[in-house]
């Protein structure tokens, strides 16, 4: 398998497309916008929805699934939340095909009109709140802890694979509070799940912060979030957790009964991560040969090649290869043993790195006559030799340190890549021959942000949680600032 | 918790969607013909995902992810295809939204109508194969066994939760194979998957069978089913498997090259079931006073409700039922402690009696005292005491009783509820007064099969695989046939 790959170096927006094509993660389809997940790259989602679900679950959360489609009227009725999506959504305004003219075709039957058009949801607030008053009456009612899985669409002009889709999958929580310092709590409970999943599944290090008012999810009070840096110096928003105050219980007269009997609107939550991971994922660790993915969200995580000549040679290499397949299924360790004939094995190490398979084994009748196993790491593309009797502790550790050493990597060039500026001619330096964050002074106006937004397209990606209170003067304006934000451009 | 459900026998129809709905498995929403999945009917539904999952993946399957969207040309490219699905479909015409004269309310944007018209999928062949015309080149490249996890629309005008609504939840296999015999050897497995699924994890009993022309998929050569015979003796088909023949394949210019060098084209199948099974279970399974579950699919296994007066009281029930809860846990049993304060043990042993939890236990002071569990089945509503020392193996033992004996009552009630008729007379009669499966002669046509349904509202569920070869001759014609077909009113 010739890779054929695009270098970083040379266009990193090519190689990463040619990647995830290349890869078998994603391709886009005939439909403008919507990609097809193809099964690889859906494997590593599933991944990811098992680690998230599980830890949603952890948390109190059950599952729950909500209509694709949301009446237009309920749009309308929370003014910044229409404001935020109207112009990409998606509109049904008819149920019926009939045969055309010409008999063979079919046309849109202007009789099966709808009398109200619906929107294909591209998030769920409206339809869930619209429900959510039927199932709050009293304080015994809540917390309500519902989640969905689900698929989402927003009409996007200029699409790219996982990162920006017409059509995406994603997973949006919808929480409702008695108090508002519940709902606060809440918000900032699931961007730690977020931050612990990004971190210690993904091996992505992220800042976690709130947004601007600028940058806010439409309907929200506060939007918190996790930022990530990729290899390019771009920042990518990996997930988001709004506390939305009581605007959607308001737009849709959500009320409880409180201890006392007393009427009052409902607090909330919503917060989501999306197919736009797979991006974070590919964009943090991968080379130049192709994937690189962390142990923990790879589907094969060890590959084991034969290497031989003779019917006789295979059948002892595979031997060995299924007595050590068995003792690694038996840890949990995801194993494939390719033993097609139909591919040389150089053809397969080409094509395990390029799809990131973290351990590959090369087995030949050399080997079994030293009784060693040859291993090689895709992370460092460095080989090595085990004897028997420890390669399947050696894998087990290796597994492991495959997984450290991608977060350390990644965080020690994020980390590299966090600048200190204090004037706008540093700023535009930093920015175009470095990129990455720009910590720097901002006066705290939507107005300033706009400005060197339009200057130099970047943005603000967050106000960093645990950023030090520092005063200071605006990078553009001067005006007094009581500490740095993070700027950067963004995916 | 008052029940106040209709009985069975007084209104089935009525029963079933108070059930459904007190039961908090599903409820309708805003939104015309779309329901809402709640927490704990979407509980069910994820684990009959979870299994079915497991079994696809057994038999060498891979989950991907199409497009929501089709454009409407694709449709008119598979002629039955078409005509099958013409009718009900939901139709993106355009994509943005605009605020209103009024200034507050929104509308469509006229000015943001799409070239092409989208279609929500109601099945997914036409994009897919659309697809797999750049996955298949050779021989090599297959087999190809996909599956998809999806939500579908198909806009009917008269919907009843999870039997029948517009949008639902459900998965589609679509798998492409290199000759006619292995397609069919596939069409033919994943009925057995699904029988399996339905037999032993449902506690369905199911016939398999082949559909007649007129019930056959749009665009199938065959149709294999599975159908199953509800309380009201109306037959529900729980899942379909075709062979698809190479219409797909022709329609979207699917070849490949063979061992030879030949290009042919591809061989098809697709295969699905869908949030409809909830409807059977509901229906095969439960009783006047609530939801009956099998254990296998019980979100809920178990449920201990503590029994006490005073606080100390409580304190030690609490700790026994925790005790027992650790052990139950261990052994995969999925048990929950309600020592909610809110409600009297009365009304949650209605609750859990309405939402079908196979085994309750009610542990109060005296049976502290002697050393005893009060535990109670669902399926039969009897009660048994049971010694300390027993009570785990005994729930053991009993949750394998109760998915036993579930499947023993749905089968005896099924097969006295297949009646075989010899004359038309005797046909209207078992139809009217008795219902279930009426095995009869048929002579073959479509013509009287279709006039049968007229005089009847009957169906041909199906020709049973095991059916026996028998000459006879039609009930309704007289003409002669080979053997009998199943007919029944159906879902």
């Amino acid at each position: 398998m010739s890779k054929n790959l695009t270098k970083r170096s040379e266009d990193y927006s090519k190689w990463y497309n040619e990647l995830v094509v290349k890869a078998d993660l994603a391709e886009n389809s005939g439909v403008r916008g919507c990609m097809v997940i193809k099964p690889y790259g859906y494997a590593i989602w599933e991944k990811m929805q098992a680690e998230l679900d599980r830890m949603f679950k952890e948390t109190g959360h059950q599952n729950a699934y909500f209509p694709l489609f949301i009446p237009k009227s309920y749009f309308s009725k929370e003014a910044s939340h229409v404001d935020g999506f109207a112009k990409e959504c998606a509109v049904v305004t008819h149920y019926r095909l009939r045969t055309a003219e010409d008999g063979k075709t079919i046309e849109v039957d202007p009789d099966a009109k709808l009398e109200e058009e619906l929107i294909v949801r591209p998030t769920s607030e409206t339809i869930i709140w619209d429900t959510y008053r039927g199932w709050v009456q009293s304080y015994r009612d809540l917390p309500l802890l519902i989640n969905q899985w689900a698929n989402v669409v927003r009409w996007e002009m200029r699409t790219r694979l996982f990162l920006r889709t017409a059509e995406f999958l994603w997973q949006e929580g919808h929480t409702a509070h008695a108090t508002e310092k519940e709902a606060v709590a809440e918000a900032e409970q699931m961007l730690d799940v977020y931050a612990d999943f990004a971190e210690n599944f993904m091996a992505i290090p992220v800042i976690k912060g709130v947004k601007t008012a600028n940058e806010r999810f439409a309907g929200a009070i506060e939007t918190y979030c996790i930022e990530a840096l990729m290899q390019d110096g771009k920042a990518l928003q990996a997930g988001t957790s709004h506390f939305l105050g009581q605007n959607f219980a308001k737009a849709f007269d959500v009320k409880f009964a409180n201890k006392e009997g007393k009427q009052e609107y409902v607090w909330a939550t919503s917060w989501g991560v999306s197919t736009r991971l797979m991006g974070a994922l590919i964009m943090t660790h991968s080379d130049d040969n192709g994937l690189v993915l962390p142990p923990n969200l790879a589907p094969i995580q060890v590959v084991i090649v034969p290497i031989y000549k003779t019917d006789e040679q295979f059948d002892a290499v595979s031997e060995t290869a299924k007595e050590l397949m068995a003792k690694l299924r038996k840890l949990n360790i995801s194993v494939k043993y390719d033993n097609r004939d139909t591919h040389k094995p150089g053809f397969k190490f080409n094509e395990y790195e390029l799809k990131g398979v973290p351990v590959r084994i090369g087995l030949g009748p050399k080997d079994l006559e030293n009784g060693t196993f040859e291993v090689a790491r895709r992370d460092t593309l460095s080989k090595e030799v085990v004897a028997s009797e420890d390669v399947v502790a050696h894998i087990q550790n290796l597994l492991e340190e495959i997984q450290t050493n991608l977060y350390a990597k990644a965080q020690t060039y994020r980390d590299a890549n966090i600048t200190e500026v204090n004037n706008f001619d540093e700023f535009k330096d930093v920015l175009e021959n470095k990129g990455g964050f720009i910590a720097a002074h901002w006066d705290g106006t939507p107005e300033t942000e706009d400005k060197i937004k339009n200057l130099t397209k970047a943005t603000i990606r967050c106000i960093a949680l645990n950023r030090k209170e520092e005063p200071g003067s605006c990078v553009l304006t001067g005006n007094p600032s009581a500490g740095r934000v993070l700027f950067a451009k963004a995916y």
